[in-house]
């Protein structure tokens, strides 16, 4: 199998730690893609992903699979002990449920403030992601009072919660944490006081497939070259 | 089991499809939600889906599931035989992923022109989709070229394949089925020349299924109030 992605992003670290805690690692090839300089939005990569977002699987019979949820019910389904996306009815259906929550409210909403509040990534990916950005900052503004409102979600459901969806480890903290590690990069931290949110992230860090790919600091190849 | 939605609406009528396809009608009392009135969007519906969105299934346990992906993973799932989300690991993957580039490049997409380009369902509840709506035009009218971008990518998808997402009637249908529904509504129709889509909507809508189903026209009772 190859993976098309770029080290050190959000996305393409969700699908290195599903990769390691299924222990498949040694089974992919990694294709790196150039996201500053806009590679996935051209057309040899389109015809890989039509939505232009890394990473995406290729299969060995070709077969391309896009989008971090679908990517994630492959590799976890390949052992059929699917414990990152739910055993059970009800598991599988809370985990999409909270797995879609923390890309609306959190990693998504981060995304769109990164893209359309601040000058980004630079120009050559810049253009694609929001044409005129100073035009839509209001608008990437109110994203980043959605993602500080997922936060302060999070923080609550972890009260309660040793994990996002429940007693386990899933897609959904995948995506959270995510979520957490592009609001690094874009100035949207955890507030002080949620304290759930903040011990929780401490633990998950420690899990040894979040630790070993969290080595990879945010974009940090990619932003010198920017001169960031 | 319960399911709050309103009859006529496109999330809705996702989960009443799943429902019927899976035999499940009679197992579920549906609690009506006043969507024109904003219901779904005051403290008493938040408490149960905090994004403030239909439909949400409670189980007898009393768990509430949101997002229409995570209510219909856990009926698909019931019976043991997930037809509808997928039975082999590829088989999942390829239908996630393409029922969520039918959310986002189509379903999402109609939605945010109809919400922040059009007057929508009317004033209450506009004022939680599009503050100032007026303002947000230039954005949802792009949000309407998308839409439309979505059309020809689907219509070329069935170019080459019966289904949406390969030999079988699946989530990834459904979903595409609702964004075009929601399209008649909004005003962004099928394009004369996407034969491919138009044929699968023809498909599609004999299904028993889905026919039962789309006697309901889209919103007719909640426009009627509204003076539509």
């Amino acid at each position: 199998m190859k993976i098309f992605d770029r080290p050190g992003f959000p996305n393409p670290a969700r699908i290195r730690i599903v990769l390691a805690e299924k222990g498949l690692d040694s089974q992919i090839n990694f294709v790196s893609v150039d996201l500053i300089g806009a590679e996935h939005k051209q057309a040899e990569f389109l015809e890989k992903n039509p939505s232009g977002v890394l990473p995406v699987l290729q299969l060995d019979d070709g077969t391309y699979i896009a989008e971090c949820t679908a990517i994630t019910e492959y590799l976890d389904n390949l052992d059929g002990d699917p414990r990152l996306t739910g055993r059970t009815p009800k598991e599988k259906a809370l985990i999409h449920m909270m797995q879609r929550r923390a890309e609306a409210e959190l990693l998504d909403a981060v995304g769109n403030y990164f893209h359309h509040a601040t000058p980004g990534l630079g120009t050559a990916l810049q253009a694609f992601k929001s044409p005129a950005w100073e035009g839509r900052k209001d608008w990437g503004d109110r994203q980043r009072e959605k993602a500080l409102g997922g936060l302060r979600y999070f923080d609550n459901v972890l009260k309660d919660s040793p994990f996002i969806a429940g007693d386990h480890f899933s897609l959904a903290d995948i995506t959270v944490y995510a979520g957490l590690m592009f609001g690094d990069a874009a100035g949207i931290t955890i507030p002080d006081d949620h304290a759930a949110l903040k011990t929780w992230r401490e633990t998950v860090s420690e899990i040894p497939s979040v630790k070993n790919r969290s080595g990879q600091a945010f974009g940090s190849e990619d932003l010198r070259r920017l001169g960031f």
